[in-house]
């Protein structure tokens, strides 16, 4: 990636090269990080015991979240949940969370109660306690900041970086769905036969509103050392797999015959006319894991999943980097896949 | 006091009453915090070694900061300060910090740049790494969430809740001068004298846009056990010792005369016809520490704080809590002391 020339406005700059940009402008005679900047989250080493997890996160109204189509239940309960699956993406154990917001004034207590009764039902589902936070005014919209901790025995922490060719990707859960839950508030309005589609609509809506943090894999993926790289999917399959090539310097051959598809995503698909695959592949805020398995791990991993019932399925393997990101159709042609995944400062 | 009634206006409730009232909403089956919400920081116990001590802070355009009166440079490294200052009230060393940042499209790259710029200077300064960050669009004006960690040994770290009766209060450096170095600020257009006031005004302004993290100060404290409890002055001395008074259960008097004003100050004050103790009293952003004493170890931290350079006044003494908070005036009557602090939501 080439220096940003220095008068060039931000929208013409990705939040990947930002974020690049500040890791070599920034640095200190004191300890290094494990893991910095550029990954879900930062690993901090400690002199004993584990090491510390750490994640923070900026949340605007309009662009990460909007009050026409979620509550305010709905956008703490959601805030909580990207932030756990950043955690769980590293292969940690979720401990503290702090969250400060900047409140419209006009709002009122009620509103404010709600998005922190949000925010505590996933947190306390995982034993997570809230100990920081701030509260101030916002002249304009509502903004939620929150900083994670976790934990992970020292070098059990998975990154973005480790994943090696001739590995398996897997994802859990099944891809599309927050996507097609969000079109679904979005068109509700729209003349659909809704008695047919009442229960796809329900499940598609709650993925979206309600999704799961994947702790529990993610835990499993590291403490047995299944998994040689992780992150979850919070940008959209392709836009999110581009970052786990880039920074494994590696490239990746998904088959479109493998991605994992709901029926209700199928069924609410077809009655929209719409190609559920956009949404598989490029629908942001599943917030499930994707992750690369040496082969020789492929049997003890499908084994030990399955005794958690955390669905998983192996949707491709990682390539050199020259063959890039690819993915092959039914019929046996491939193509490149191209990242259509939600840009900053591109709108 | 009273719980805030439901249908309640934030701008009705004060932002202690919310934090408070966070605290009570949020429980977990996790670790407890030692130190939760309400003080500069949190802190966290580890297994073994030093504690964790976490602080989250979000600063928000035109009420934290306003792009009239600082650069991008300036905002960075006020943010940086802010964040150092709330470590250093809890007698932690800073370790590393966090930011998050939601940008409007329009600004440049420059800008971004110089924020972080800012930022780098007092966290390098005091051996502290940038570990994390997201950046963001905002439809509407510049937000900062910043996230610093420290750590403290076990049992050392200051809180406010721990003054006793009898104790002495004290202050690092001067009261007064970030207020003042605003009002230069925006005030730059007003017909002053300004070959006299220009060191004055120089001093106040650099007082305002370069405040000094009392990280060493801090340290002693804590390591020689020296202070019963701290903070910082981020909110103005008034409305800070009434919360280490709330805190602490008890009551508070000052001496009027013992209040520790720059000559810079005076000399300014004098030209504008304001009484400078206004600024002294009640002036926010100055990040010195405010602190208690029990007299037994006054003889001993005075040399301390005079072996290492750093100012420090004794301001008044710790006082039974149905005293309320008072000052004392040159004459020897007493009044109130009511805190005019900033109060998000007021306005």
């Amino acid at each position: 990636m080439s220096p940003a020339p220095r008068q060039a406005l931000l929208s013409h700059i990705g939040e990947f090269q930002l974020i690049q940009s500040i890791a070599r402008g920034f640095s200190s005679r004191g300890p290094r990080p494990l893991v910095g900047i550029g990954d879900d989250a930062a690993i901090l080493s400690r002199s004993s015991g584990s090491h510390l997890v750490i994640s923070t996160d900026l949340l605007v109204e309009d662009i990460h979240f909007s009050r026409t189509t979620a509550s305010f239940y709905d956008i703490g309960y959601k805030a909580a949940v990207a932030n756990l699956s950043d955690i769980a993406a590293m292969g940690a154990t979720p401990t503290y969370i702090l969250m400060a917001i900047a409140l419209p004034s006009h709002l009122k207590y009620h509103d404010w109660k709600e998005l922190y009764r949000g925010l505590s039902v996933p947190c306390k589902a995982h034993g997570v306690q809230l100990v920081g936070g701030d509260t101030s005014a916002s002249r304009s919209s509502l903004f939620l900041a929150i900083t994670i901790l976790g934990q992970v025995e020292p070098n059990r922490g998975l990154t973005r970086g480790g994943a090696r060719e001739g590995e398996l990707i897997y994802v859990s859960g099944s891809l599309g769905n927050s996507a097609a839950g969000l079109a679904c508030l979005t068109h509700q309005a729209t003349q659909v036969n809704t008695s047919t589609l009442r229960q796809p609509m329900k499940f598609l809506v709650s993925r979206h509103l309600r999704p799961t943090p994947r702790i529990a894999l993610g835990r499993l993926l590291s403490s047995r050392g299944f998994a040689s790289s992780a992150l979850d999917l919070s940008d959209g399959l392709s836009g999110d797999l581009r970052h786990l090539c880039q920074q494994s310097h590696v490239g990746a051959l998904i088959r479109e015959a493998s991605l994992p598809l709901s029926p209700h995503l199928v069924a609410y698909a077809a009655e929209m006319n719409v190609d559920p695959l956009l949404w598989a592949l490029h629908g942001g805020e599943e917030y499930e894991l994707l992750f690369t398995v040496p082969p020789k791990y492929q049997r003890r991993l499908e084994l030990a999943v399955k005794q958690l019932g955390i669905p998983v399925t192996a949707i491709g393997v990682m390539t050199p980097r020259r063959s890039g990101l690819r993915i092959a159709h039914p019929d046996g042609k491939t193509q490149k896949l191209l990242p259509q995944s939600y840009v900053h400062f591109s709108d």
